[in-house]
Parts: C-alpha cells; sequence; structure tokens
C-alpha cells in the first residue's frame, strides 16, 4: 500500500510509491523515450487498460470496446489506491497514512497525435464534461478531500505515453498549493468581502491597455499572470465568480470555455512551435465553505526553460520573460477557428 | 531593472527579467548543450568574468590573475542588480518592487571537471569559508533579507556551465519554502518549545534501525528525510542545534561538514551513477528572531525523474523510493577516502 506521508516543518504531503520502489539502476535516463509501437490508449486495444470507468460512445455501443470519443479509465500503475482505509497514525513526530485515493487517466480523443488545439470545440467540449462527471463522482467518496486534474504533454513535460491523455488523482489530502491559494484567499475576502480572482479579473480586463489579455470572451478570460513563476504560464479564469469547475451546468458555458482552452493551447502552439506543456485545474474542494472566496481556474506552463531544483527547493523563480511581453506576442498570433 | 513581483493569493514573490526579455523564439530546445571549448572560469580566463569579490590566493598573488583556489565573482548575467533603492509600490491590487540584489558564482576550484566529491575535504572546506565569509558580508547590506546559496550540478539539473560552481543569490525578501519552514518551525517552537530539526536529528540516531540514516559524525548527519519529495533527496544537519550556518567558527568544525559533504555526494555518484543534481543551503536569515527555533541544513536533490509541471502546480509529489529503501543503498555503498 502507499503511503502518504506530511513533512514535520512545512506541512507538505507526499506520496511516497512503498510498492514498486525504484532501485537507484532504476531510473530512465532522461531523453530515453519509449517504444512508441504500441499504444494502449488507441482504438481496438481497449483490453490493454482497466475496464473504463465513464466513455462518451454512441448510443448502443458496448463498454470497453471500440467507437468511443473520450474513455476514462484507471491508471494501470495507480499512484494511490481505491480500496482500504486511511488509517492515520504517527510514527514519533510524523505523520502518516495510508495512500488512498483514485487515479484515473482521461484519454481526449481516438486520435493517437492530435491534442485539445487540433480537435474542433465540439470534441474538446466532452472532455470537460468527463472532468466534470468523475470530479462529481469521486467527491462523493468521503474519505477524499481533493481531486486534482491535470495534464502532462510531451516527453518533457512528464508524459510517458503520447496519445493525448488528461490524469486525475483524488486524495484524502488537499495539495499544498490548493492549500494556499484556499488560504490566501479566504484572507483576502475576510480582509475586503471580495474575492481576489474575480479583483483580479476586474483589473485585467479594465486596465487602459489590457497588457496581461490573451483572449476574453462573454464568459472567460485567458491571462498572463501579474507574477508569474514561468515564461508564457496562462491561466483562464471565468470572468463571474464561481468556486467550482464542476457547478459549470450550460453546455453554452462548457462550449465556450472548450473554445477558450482550444484557441490558448493554440495560441501558444504558434507563438513557441509546439511546446510541451502542463496545465492543472485549481478548483474548489468539497465543502470547505469557500464558495464565496475561491474561484476556479486552468493554469497552463509552457515547459520553456529547465527548473532547476534550486527553484523546487527554495520556491524561487526567475523568469526572464514579463508577462506584458508574453501577452503580446500571444495576442498577435492568427488563429484558424 | 528587473522587478520583483508578488502574486496576490499565495504572496510568492517572483524575479521578472525585465531588461534582457527572452522572445519565443529564444528558448534553447532541451538537450541542447553550449559549446564547451571556452571556459571563462577556468584558470588563466579571470578577465572573462567581472573583478573577483573574494579569492582563496596564496600570500602575494594579485587578483583577478591565475593562482587561485576558490574564487568568487559576480555573476556576468545577474538575475537581480546590485545598484539602487527598492522602492515597494502597488499596481492596483498587486505589488511589485525594484529586482535589487546581488548575484554572485562561487567558482569551486580551478579544475574544470573536479567536482566536490572529488575533491580534498581540506579543498571542500575553503568553498564553505567562501560560503560563509560571503553570507556574513551581504548580511551586512540592510536591503537585503536573505542570501540563498545553490548549486546546479550538471545540464539537466540547470547548470549552464560546466565547470563546478555554487550559485548565491541574495533577496530583498525571503524565498517562500523558506518563509515556510521559518513559520512552520516557529509554531512547533510555541508549542513544543524545542527545535522541530532537533528533534527530527534525535528521533532519526534513535531509532532502533536507523533507517533513514545515511551517515553520522561527531557533529553532523546526513539523512533521507521522512517525507521526501524526490527519490534520493538527502539532507545534511548539525546534531547539535544551530539557527545559522554561517556561525560556525571553528575550524575543525568546517572539516568535518566538509568531510561530510564530500562523502555524502560520493555515495550519490556511486549509488546514482554521477547524477545531476541540485543542492539548497537552508540557513536562518538576518536578524529574525529564529535563534531557538530555527535550524540551519542543507538539501540536496539528485535529478533522476523529470518533474512535471502538475507537481510545481499543485505542490504534490510522488515519489516512487521510499527514504529507507535510498539510505540503504546509500549506506551500502563502499567510498574512498
Amino acid at each position: 500500500m502507499p503511503q502518504l506521508r506530511k513533512d514535520p516543518v512545512v506541512g507538505r504531503w507526499v506520496i511516497i510509491a512503498t510498492e514498486r520502489s525504484r532501485r537507484p539502476t532504476n531510473f530512465m535516463p532522461a531523453g530515453a523515450t519509449k517504444a512508441a509501437d504500441f499504444c494502449p490508449f488507441c482504438p481496438g486495444h481497449e483490453d490493454k487498460t482497466p475496464p473504463e470507468v465513464l466513455a462518451v460512445r454512441p448510443p448502443g455501443s458496448g463498454a470497453n470496446r471500440d467507437g468511443w470519443e473520450v474513455r476514462v479509465v484507471p491508471n494501470k500503475f495507480p499512484a494511490l489506491q481505491i480500496e482500504g482505509e486511511l488509517e492515520r497514525r504517527g510514527e514519533g513526530l510524523y505523520d502518516l497514512m495510508n495512500g488512498v485515493g483514485a487515479h484515473e487517466v482521461v484519454i481526449e480523443s481516438p486520435s493517437h497525435t492530435d491534442d485539445i488545439p487540433d480537435l474542433p470545440a465540439e470534441h474538446v467540449q466532452r472532455i470537460l464534461w468527463a472532468w466534470r462527471d468523475r470530479l462529481i463522482d469521486l467527491h462523493r467518496d468521503e474519505r477524499l478531500r481533493y481531486v486534482l486534474i491535470f495534464k502532462n504533454y510531451g516527453e518533457r513535460a512528464g508524459a510517458t505515453l503520447e496519445h493525448p491523455h488528461t490524469q486525475l488523482i483524488a486524495t484524502p489530502i488537499i495539495p499544498k498549493i490548493i492549500h494556499e491559494e484556499l488560504t490566501g484567499a479566504r484572507r483576502y475576502f475576510e480582509l475586503k468581502e471580495r474575492c481576489v480572482f474575480c479583483d483580479v479579473v476586474q483589473q485585467e480586463l479594465s486596465a487602459h491597455d489590457g497588457s496581461r489579455v490573451v483572449l476574453v470572451t462573454d464568459q472567460f478570460l485567458a491571462i498572463e499572470p501579474f507574477a508569474p513563476r514561468f515564461p508564457f504560464e496562462t491561466w483562464i479564469l471565468p470572468r463571474r465568480h464561481a468556486a467550482a469547475f464542476q457547478s459549470i451546468e450550460e453546455p453554452g458555458t462548457m462550449h465556450e470555455l472548450a473554445g477558450v482552452l482550444k484557441e490558448t493551447l493554440q495560441r501558444l502552439n504558434v507563438a513557441l512551435d509546439r511546446p510541451p506543456y502542463n496545465f492543472v485545474l485549481h478548483t474548489a474542494p468539497v465543502g470547505d465553505g469557500v464558495a464565496d472566496s475561491y474561484h476556479w481556474h486552468l493554469e497552463i506552463t509552457p515547459k520553456l526553460t529547465r527548473v532547476a531544483g534550486f527553484e523546487i527547493g527554495s520556491g524561487f523563480y526567475i523568469n526572464p520573460t514579463p508577462p506584458e511581453d508574453a501577452a503580446h506576442y500571444l495576442r498577435e498570433i492568427a488563429v484558424d477557428d
């Protein structure tokens, strides 16, 4: 059983995979690529993944067979295990619990090569509904406190399989940076009685030159944030206050978001020549009393520079591209519909 | 002038290099290596760096000429500028200040290839004294709040020059993770009236199997921490309470530390076949009232796995090697004197 262990000083929880421990000789040298000739995510290979937990399929087509448009399956090598109790316990001054949770893969389309920016917005929308369905379903499990949805695209961004996919990890703890955002947003709310993200949206839209705005639609805004850690770090936020992504109910809203996500990634692709990238969905956790103070958003970070261990070890980032310059480049890109 | 900008939600400061902004086409593809035929850090090329701020030289040898053993120079492309005032200011809800600070390079030895584990402990000691001298000197500048000493070794760990060197960035803010440690340690002290790191040292040394201990000497301890983010993450701590590295005054203590650092890196080198690595010195900032609660230490992180953006974006780490296994491998290594 994997373990969740907490650092006694800064309170950061990490997953320690105790079952399949990697020996010193087991670390793949960077740059090595896996044999790409067989893809377990491509249509026709449905029996090479664990049975699907959700799929978008035409009426009448059978589960775990070809014909799907979006498919959600448990990760074959999960970081957390769905069975079992948490058994929170101490070990001297340390805290730990069992690594209970879910680890799933959202196979975004049958295409092995088309990524979100290459797919029709109509299809991207189906991926977003799949995220929402899984968020709502997993939030019903009382052992779980958070559902983290993220994507690693490209080998340098940590993807181990090429076929575009999103991952979902549901954990019994709230990840550190989400916790910090929740706390920071709550503190701002106590001071101002306003949501800090709403104020950010307001300030970015009302700036006379809109210098950090990449894209704006009726309901969504894509910006380069004021203090980005990485060059071309891009955030997508709803313009109207909403704590949770999963609160979206209107098909029109989801369709608009799909279009904004597609176009934002298209602009990054053109500007940066299809960079490896990551994104992380930051959404409110279950029943945490943050409806007024938190505001969901998606953080996209192209992988352009090497993040040195010192940056991870100190939390201190040096960004060589001002967000105003990045936004300017991204706005100037011509994008096809 | 570079800027320091603060994220309005989580309070993280980042350096935005506004002067030499990198355009989209400016990002070097990963894997590209720089021409290695000329090294500005090698002896004889002293005129290719800014004038030295400190050097260990035989008596009578002139500054900025061959003959040094350790040499500290300002970074030729500094992330922060030493001249100027901070000018803290707001921009709507955002906070920023001028990027004032120091950015120096400690050239660890005249050898282009020998790294700390390859050098005699006698020499490693001189590097540590150079760190201490620069820490004490820069702490006199009232604009500066913290001096961050770190190393990127190997291209995959972010080194852009091959010649082994440590870097030093002195900032007018306290880096986020150091701030979290100071806060966490102070909270523990308020609760227990003990230093949390002293308790960690105590628990690791008294565990019946010493399962996370790598190396122990009279005054120092090298361990795999209980909740490491990375495989083979290794910390070196003084066994007796000391908030600041720069408080070391005894030559015998510094010599012992040099030996522990050298041997720890030797063990990592043998176990992991000379991995790229980073280390960050965590030491108490100037006059921050943390003498009782904080405890300096060095965090070493071999770069074995790709850190996906999601880990940086969520603060959530999955570590495939339990620290007990890593410590076991490291203890078993036979090391030459």
